[in-house]
C-alpha cells in the first residue's frame, strides 16, 4: 500500500484524546465528585447516548447560538430521527416520563458522561464533545432540595481540596419580580436586561448604566446599542443590583422591601430565605454561598432558584488578569417532564462542567497525582533469556506492584529512553554477571533523570552510579518497594 | 399541553438505561478489570466517541452482518462524513497513526467506553451501544506479548472471583498450515471450513465431517449445504482437530507433526511454543489456557496467536443446557496501521465485552454489592421541623454516612415506602415526643421489611417494634453505624 493512498490519519475537529495521565486525573476528579453525590443519597442512572430527535426536544441552554444544533441522523430501522444527547438532562426527563411510576418519588440520580453539541465553531474552549456530571431531584418542592444543592456543590469543591470558591445563587421570581416593577412585558426587552445583569461582572455598573440607556463600546472597540430604557428604569436596575449585600439574610431583606409590590418578586424571596434557613443550619459560611442578584443562566430554562460556582482565582486572558470563573450551573426547573406527560414536575439539581473544573483543578495544582507513577520496566538486555525477566516481572505483580517487561525490540538504550517516557519509577537490569551472581540491578529513574541522557551504552549502567543498586534477587520485592515508597515521599514533599 | 401532542417518552430501539445498583455493579467490575491493566503496565487512554469515516475504516469484525453498519453522518463543518466509533481498535490505530513520534514505543494502552453499530435487527442480546474494554500492545514482536495477553485476561477472572474459565489459544498461521496442506485457495471454501471448525463446540465432530461433505440438517431442521471436500481432506480436517492434547506442549508437538510441510504452519507452532514457555514459567495452569485447534475468531483480522476467553458454566438457551462460552477475544494483528501509514505495525492485545461477562457476573451471583446500601432516609414526620431533620442528615453525612431528607410532599407511610425503594438500610423518625424528649427513633429496615408492608399509620410506628430503636439524639450517629455494620454482615454472611 503507498503512503499517498492512505486516509489520513486525525481526529475531526472539535474532539481529542485523553492520554494516560490526563484521563486518570479527569476519572479520579469525577470519581471524587460522584462519591460526594452517592453521599448525599444520589444514585447513578447511564443513560443511551442516542435519543429520538422528538424526545430530547430543543432545550440547548445556549440561547446565543440558536443554529448550533444536535449530531442527528434519520435511522432506517424505524424510519424516525436519532441525536446524540446534548446534555444530561433532556435524558433524564425522557427517564422520569418513561419509567415515572417504577421509580422512587422524588426520584434522585446522578449521571456523568459525554454529550455533543454540533458546534459550527469549535475552539480550544468550546468542544463538540465535552463531559458533564449532574445531579439533579425530580419531582420535589420544598426549598430544601435547592438549599441541598448549595450543600453538594460546596461539599464537592472541600473533596477536590478548592478552598476558595463562590456559589452564586438568585431566583428566576425576583427577577419577574424586577420586570414586573419595570413595567416591561415585550421579551426581547426583558431578555436585554437579563442579558446586561449577567454582564455585571466584566461591565461593572457604569457599563450596565450604559447597556440599559444609549449603548456602549465594549473592549473590542465595537459599538453595543443600548437598550434605551427612561433613566427611571435604570436606576430602578442599578438599585435593584444594590441589594447584594454582607449577609444572605440582609440581601434577602433588600430583596423584599424592592419586590414587594409584585407576588411573584415576594415568593422568590421568601424561597431563598427558606434556602437561608438550612443554610444557617448546615453552617455554610456567606463566603462560600452568597445571594446575587446579577445571577441569571439559562434564559428560557429555569423556574426558581438558580445557582452557579465561580471560583475566584485569577487568570491572565490574552495578557490581562481574570477570574477564572463558572464551573457549575444550575437551577430549578417545573416543565421538563411536561412536555411528554402534559404534566408539572418540580425539580432542581446541577451540573458540573467536567472540562472546566479540571482545567481549575490543573490550574490550581489540585490533580490527584497518586496514579502518575509509570510501570517498573525490567528491560530486556539479554533477549535470550526472555523466560528470566518474565519470573522478575510475575513476582513484582505478584507483590501488587505495577510493573512490565520491555515488549519492543529495542537496544537496551532505547529500552531506558522508553522507561523513562513512561515515567517509570524503577528500572530493573539483568545481564550475564547479574544472572550468575544471582542479583538484579534497580535503577531508581528519578534521581537518576538527569545522569540518564548522558549515558551512551550499556557498560555505563555497570560503573556504580548513585541511581543504581545491585541487589540480591530475592529482595528483588523489597528494594523497589522501598525505592516506590521513597519516589512517593519526595512527590508528596514536593506538592507540599 | 394536552397529553395527546406530547412525543412519546421512550429511548430508542437497541438501547438501554443502567439504574442504580446495575450503574455501579458494571462500573465496579470495569474498575476491577482497569486496575488489572494498569498493574500489567498498561495506560489509559481515551478517545473522541466519533471519528471521520475515513479513519474509522470498514473493519467491523462480524463478518455475519456486512450490511450492519455504523451511525453516520455527514458533517457541514468541513463536509466530511463522521461515524460513531464501532470499537476501540480502529480508533487506537487512528491515534498511533496519528502520534506516533511522540507515544512510547511500545504503545500500552487500555480504553474503557461505549461503541456503536448500526444492527438492523437489535434484540436482547444484539445492542446497538454497548461497552467494551480492551488492552493493546502495538509495536511488539515478542511473543512475550501475546502470553501477557493469557495473562492479564487470568488475571482479571480471578480479580473478578470467577474460578472456572478457560483462554482458548490458537494460532491463525496454523490454521494457514492447514489451508496450504489441504491445498485449498479459492477463498470461500477457506472461510467455509473455518467457520465450520469454529462450530466444533456445537456441532461436534461428526456435524464437522457432514458439513465439510454433503451438508447437514441444523438443530432448527434447515438444510446446511456442505463444502463436498474429498474424503481425503476432510480426515486432514478432522486429524486437525485431534491435535488438541492434554498438554499445551503436547499439543504443540502434534500441530508440528501436522504442519511440518506448511512454512508458515511452521512458524505459528513455533509461535505458540514460545507462548507456553512464557506461560510455563508464570504457572499458568492447562485447566486455565489451553491450544485449540478449532479456535478461529475474526476472519480478516488477526494474522498469528488468537485468544477467546470461554466460560463453561451452562445456562439454559430455550431450556437447554449451554455453555456460558465467550466473554472475550483478541489476538495479534499486523495491519491495522498500515492503513495510515503504509507501514507493517504488529500488535496484539484483546477486547473485553463488558456486557457479556457483566451477565456471566450476575448468573454466577459475583457482582460486588459494596454499594448496594441506599442511602439511611431522615423522613419529615412534622413539615415545621424542617430545619431540625436537616440538622440530623448533616451530622449523618458529617460521619460519612450515606444519607438524605425525604424531599418529597408525601404523607409519612409513602416516606417508609420510599425508604424501602431505595433499599435504605435505616430509617430515622423524629416527631414531638421525640425533639421534647431529645431522641430520635431508628429503624432497621432489613430486620423491619416484613412488617412494613402492614403498617397503616403513624402511630404504628410508635408502639416499639423489633425492628425499631428509640436512642438519645447524641448517639444517633453511633447508632446507625451499629445498624449499618450489621446489614453489612448480614449480607456478607448471605452471600459466602
Amino acid at each position: 500500500m503507498s503512503e499517498t493512498n492512505c486516509p489520513k490519519a486525525r481526529k475531526p475537529k472539535g474532539f481529542r484524546d485523553s492520554f494516560a495521565l490526563q484521563s486518570l486525573e479527569r476519572q479520579e476528579m469525577i470519581a471524587t465528585i460522584c462519591n460526594v453525590y452517592s453521599k448525599f443519597g444520589f444514585d447513578q442512572l447511564e443513560t443511551s447516548c442516542i435519543e429520538y430527535v422528538d424526545a430530547l426536544g430543543k432545550f440547548l441552554p445556549d440561547q446565543d447560538q440558536p443554529d448550533a444544533g444536535v449530531f442527528a441522523l434519520k435511522d432506517d430501522l424505524d424510519d424516525q430521527w436519532l441525536a446524540l444527547r446534548y446534555d444530561l438532562t433532556a435524558p433524564l426527563a425522557r427517564v422520569v416520563a418513561e419509567f415515572g411510576d417504577d421509580l422512587p418519588t422524588p426520584f434522585r440520580r446522578y449521571q456523568y458522561g459525554p454529550v455533543w453539541r454540533r458546534e459550527i465553531k469549535p475552539s480550544k474552549d468550546r468542544f463538540r464533545e465535552f463531559f458533564q456530571c449532574d445531579f439533579d431531584t425530580v419531582g420535589c418542592e420544598t426549598m430544601a432540595a435547592d438549599a441541598e444543592v448549595c450543600l453538594v456543590l460546596s461539599e464537592v469543591m472541600r473533596a477536590l481540596g478548592i478552598d476558595e470558591f463562590v456559589i452564586r445563587v438568585n431566583n428566576r421570581k425576583v427577577l419577574n419580580g424586577l420586570m414586573a416593577s419595570l413595567e416591561i412585558t415585550e421579551p426581547a426587552v426583558r431578555l436585554g436586561i437579563l442579558r446586561t445583569l449577567d454582564k455585571l461582572d466584566d461591565i461593572r455598573i457604569e457599563g450596565v448604566k450604559q447597556q440599559l440607556g444609549p449603548g456602549r463600546t465594549d473592549k473590542s472597540g465595537s459599538w453595543n446599542e443600548g437598550l434605551h430604557l427612561p433613566d427611571s428604569s435604570i436606576n430602578r436596575v442599578v438599585e435593584f443590583l444594590q441589594c447584594k449585600m454582607p449577609t444572605r439574610r440582609e440581601t434577602c431583606d433588600a430583596f423584599l422591601e424592592f419586590a414587594a409590590g409584585s407576588p411573584d418578586g415576594v415568593e422568590g424571596v421568601n424561597e431563598l430565605k427558606s434556602i437561608e434557613q438550612y443554610l444557617e443550619v448546615s453552617d455554610v459560611a456567606q463566603e462560600f454561598v452568597n445571594f446575587d442578584p446579577s445571577l441569571v443562566r439559562g434564559l428560557e430554562y429555569y423556574t426558581g432558584p438558580v445557582f452557579e460556582i465561580e471560583l475566584p482565582f485569577e487568570v491572565k486572558v490574552k495578557g490581562k488578569p481574570k477570574k477564572f470563573g463558572s464551573v457549575a450551573g444550575g437551577g430549578r426547573y417545573d416543565y421538563l417532564v411536561e412536555r411528554f406527560t402534559g404534566k408539572k414536575v418540580p425539580a432542581t439539581g446541577a451540573s458540573i462542567g467536567v472540562d472546566r473544573l479540571l482545567a481549575a483543578l490543573s490550574l490550581l495544582q489540585k490533580t490527584k497525582s497518586e496514579a502518575s507513577l509509570g510501570p517498573v520496566v525490567v528491560t530486556m538486555m539479554d533477549k535470550e533469556q526472555g523466560l528470566e525477566y518474565q519470573k522478575i516481572v510475575n513476582e513484582l505483580r505478584d507483590a501488587g506492584i505495577r510493573s512490565e517487561l520491555y515488549l519492543g525490540d529495542r537496544k537496551f538504550k532505547a529500552q531506558m529512553k522508553y522507561a523513562d517516557k513512561r515515567n517509570s519509577p524503577v528500572v530493573i537490569i539483568a545481564g550475564s554477571n547479574e544472572f550468575e551472581d544471582g542479583t538484579v540491578t534497580l535503577k531508581n529513574m528519578f534521581l537518576g533523570k538527569a545522569l540518564s541522557q548522558e549515558v551512551e551504552d550499556n557498560q555505563a549502567w555497570r560503573k556504580g552510579q548513585p541511581a543504581q543498586s545491585t541487589v540480591k534477587r530475592e529482595d528483588l520485592v523489597q528494594s523497589v518497594t522501598d525505592i516506590i515508597n521513597q519516589v512517593d515521599l519526595e512527590t508528596q514533599h514536593n506538592q507540599a
